[in-house]
């Protein structure tokens, strides 16, 4: 029912499910700067802390976000996220 | 540093941390009913999905929530909460 997922050596840990509008997880995100793929389209949004994201991941410039505050990345694409404290967020899969 | 907790036999589950404002987690709650007790202040906020809430436990009456709202529990009050897909919340502790 609920998924439990692991990366960068427990650095970034999330929990998954999924309701009528699609999947989300739920995850914690220890301080640090790591890198993301995308296989579909997501929404990541905020939902504690706040970070800087480079979208795309290669060329991108920094961006600041905080709580409540989400962007969108679309599938194939690569992006990082460099957080001073650790961060909740939350993502939506299409 | 994320710890990983879980609760009636996988059907919460939450991960949690801690930031300059305090401690948190972030969790994910299969449909049922379910009731919680707490041995410090906490806000409860639900961050995807609708929920029913019974404050306290014993002789509240159920009030709705949708993602985004929030409710606050005393230390030592337990709280039901009734949901009928799954919902993601964040509680902040005092």
């Amino acid at each position: 029912m609920i998924s439990q997922n692991e990366y960068f050596d427990g650095n970034v840990r999330s929990l998954g499910a999924g309701d009528e509008q699609g999947k989300f997880t739920v995850g914690v995100i220890a301080p640090g700067e790591w890198t993301f793929g995308t296989s579909s389209a997501e929404r990541m949004q905020l939902v504690r802390g706040s970070w800087d994201v480079k979208l795309p991941a290669e060329s991108g410039e920094w961006v600041r976000y905080e709580a409540g505050s989400a962007f969108e990345v679309e599938a194939g694409v690569s992006f990082t996220v460099m957080n001073g404290e650790p961060v909740a967020y939350i993502c939506s899969y299409d």
